[in-house]
């Protein structure tokens, strides 16, 4: 097996764009592809090259990357609107198409089965890390698919990511699973650290006391310890994440549950209490903005200062 | 201020018999009752006296310990059944009444406003840690009421729990309130936890790989990285906390936000999961049966060997 | 079994005042109380007596009747502060206490064991049918206690309410839990008209067709067909039971459930989102305001005109 | 406009079967298609024409008629697998393509899409009254499309429908929306059934009693007088809509109420506790199993007598 030098980028947006960016400053073959030509231009700066249209950017490449906003594009650019003429189509046999976008179980076991009649590799390999994590190159990245074509397309997760969280999880979708997963997770906790420090500091309890104990205890959690001091902090609820990408997610967790057979009386109210939220505060209200809706409901405040 | 040498200690159970041996090994005149006389024999071979009764406990202290399961317990024994012909009654002026039972604020404050009136102090100061950090002497303690009060008292708390984790929260009520909300906080992950990981293995992703990439995300927690691998190690879901109390905890928890006036949709989920988790696998099942509850469900197992 | 002629009033005011003033009206020996006197003074112009005080109310009477806003108002009158300085203490063997308030099976069991002690009788007897059933004497009344003391009762209910919604329910108790239970059942289906009428007319169907589609299927119930026309139409969601009775009652029905031991995630639900509406909406706000809950989340008006 | 005569109809279930039937015996010129033979031999005994295939079905009819379990199959068999291969391709301009299914407004809207470029007009007309209603032609009928079309096609509801309970309730997906709605209510139902029956009777109030005075008050339903009877008296829980099929429908709903932008914290949990229900009592579990979850865990039987 030789190693990987051709590689095209599909999506150059706030994780994409940096993301796209240390794959050229490690030496790979670049050509770079956004519906935004200005964030193709900023890439061209870094030394990618440009396509001029998405179907140029697999063109001949050895790995296709998309990093893309939801599971309906995702489909649209690997898929088409057939089913059969979309990206997937114009990959030779042997090529690998690593979609990193936060899709769906579902739409990934569409993009296998395409690419399977046609001898192309699929990895699903989300990210957790944000748009810091990206420009920093540590992101965390889920990855799912066959154990061979993930060691194939390891050099370019270590360009992009922290090579200590890069995760092989399994099969097809085990990457996209994960990464659902442990967002839901933290979105439960989101609410729950609303929920119990709005009782706490109704009761009575000053709020640093309050979170001191509890970061003390059993109960304690990276959220409670750490992200909620640093978003409150800014005083805006707002790092990176708007809402309605969150409701989209927890939408899909939700969706794959059920999918799978789990009941999840727990998660499905985590999604909808951010769908008031997002009623609430807005299409972009910050991924925390569940607290907010604790701090109105109950009449506090709840903001932390930075540790 | 002259430092506290005679003590009553009522309720001598898994909790309260370690604790009262550390005030005795700490040099402490205790003196011990329980309605199990076993239990109070226990406690003389290691150097306590017997009281007869409760109300001899409370004859003659400085400090009297109660240390019993719910909230009518601790009104019966503290207020009596008139509310006037308890064991508060029997204290003198300038006395300690310090309540290290799970209750609720409401009873706390009845024996507060009981206690006023005769001149004697209360501190309210519930425990976490379990049997074996009672064992250990390392509990940590969540203490409410004045701060002087507070500090008299201080050598017996650091001679039954970690000193590092003695908290004074606040006025009275707030050692009830934070050790609620911190149990709330741990149930709603154990939830959480049940939930998350049931999917993902439905889903095809290895536990331990599931597992391992959580712990390393900022949706990790206490739980999720230490209490759930412990507790399911054993193959029992019981510590050493059961489910009859974990809904009355629940419950009063769900109970102070009512009081307090916040709404709390997903505590309230959470306290009727437990209340089915408890009719299911009955009054005795450990505290981490949640878990158990998503397993069956799901038809997976969540077994994590220790780490 | 002579008849009932001498009877005592406890609590005159929308719902109570009326109630009596149909006693007075069908020839009974009334002696009324409240602490509003102003209230007194409008029975005793329709022929009641005026008692001086609640004791007073309570002496020489064959009946005694509280109405009275929430359990704690019904233990401290019956029972008094230390649970045998109360009403009951000043009945006569043989005489009947009938509790008329929406109140808790839990105090309810209270008075009933302190009342049997002094051989005193006790009904339970809530009503439905709010101040323009009460005014009209078209309540309906559902009771419990023993069958012999219901009969001898029943002139009284019949008086009051409409005898053929006059329900003996079973033992002590079972109207409380009747009552509490109707209104839970109520409740819900407030929030589910809420959901199912916000998200049609989201979706692009007109609120009449919508409404009448419903109504002629298997989902219709009475609040769908009748009472969120009536109220809607007056444009102001409260018809006469404000949303902290509201509450109340709703945190009565979860705490039975917990007693009885049966998990109730939906009414726990229930409860939780009308304690939502009471803070946006106000202690006061009317006892269909779940509806305003979802046009205001929807950005919909769900008025329908009065059919 | 010409009355129709020819219609093609795909689907001949439980549902399906007898609604053809009733076009074949008003004179109909019906081509009838299943993937089961048998079913269209039942047919073919009848009066209708056998198609050979679903596009040998939909050639030449003026009018072609689906009832498919779920949107999956409509969007297959109407828009192929491509979008642009299914049956709508092979309708001339100005028939009616009407989808009888419980499907989803999604599916539909892209039903319309691919409808209105080649002149063909559609109407979804979703059913409510199950097998006994499809074999009664008693059929409520729930229709979305414009009012011409709809006027066009009366003739077909009304003679497969009860001709005062066929509704036109507005523009395309009207229909999906109002039978999605209807059905969530009376899941809503079913679940409240269960958790105030199961409540009541194990505070001690004999279910008789309980059910009648809940019938006589403003908590009244079709669902708690009629079908909670019905269905409980045949001791199976199962009239016709399996559980499997519940699930779906209730899916659905939530997705509809993602979809317009309204939380939904009700509906997606009377969701999950079906889904729950299903992962209890099997995929066929009849539709009232709700019921039965209660009562396993009340530990009490809520068999009501037919009335």
């Amino acid at each position: 097996v030789t190693a990987i030098e051709r590689v095209g980028f599909i999506g150059l947006g706030n994780m994409g764009g940096p993301m796209c960016g240390h794959l050229v400053a490690a030496g790979f073959d670049v050509t770079a592809f956004d519906v935004d030509a200005g964030a193709v231009a900023r890439l061209v700066e870094v030394g990618a090259r440009a396509a001029g249209s998405a179907a140029d950017c697999a063109s001949g490449v050895e790995v296709l990357i998309t990093m893309l906003p939801a599971p309906p594009h995702v489909e649209s650019v690997l898929l088409g609107s057939s089913g059969s003429d979309g990206l997937i189509g114009g990959l030779g046999p042997g090529a690998i198409a690593i979609d990193m976008s936060t899709s769906s179980v579902a739409v990934g076991s569409r993009v296998v089965a395409a690419a399977r009649e046609r001898g192309v590799e699929v990895l699903d390999a989300p990210v957790a890390g944000q748009s810091i994590g990206a420009k920093a190159g540590t992101l965390a990245i889920y990855v799912g698919g066959e154990e061979a074509v993930f060691e194939r397309a390891r050099p370019l997760f270590d360009a992009m990511g922290d090579p200590a969280r890069v995760f092989h999880l399994g099969p097809n979708g085990a990457g996209y699973t994960v990464k659902l997963l442990l967002n839901l997770m933290w979105f439960i906790e989101s609410v729950a650290v609303g929920e119990v420090l709005s009782v706490g500091v109704r009761a009575g309890v000053p709020l640093e006391k309050l979170h001191g104990a509890l970061v003390c205890s059993p109960a304690n959690s990276v959220f409670l310890e750490r992200d909620v001091r640093m978003v409150l902090d800014d005083g805006d609820y707002d790092e990176a994440f708007p809402m309605r990408l969150v409701t989209k997610d927890l939408g899909l967790a939700v969706d794959l549950a059920r999918e799978v057979g789990v009941p999840v009386e727990l998660s499905a109210l985590i999604e909808q209490i951010h769908r008031r939220v997002r009623n609430l505060y807005g299409d972009d209200a910050g991924e925390i903005s569940a607290v907010r809706l604790y701090e109105d409901l109950a009449g506090v405040q709840l903001r932390l200062p930075r540790s």
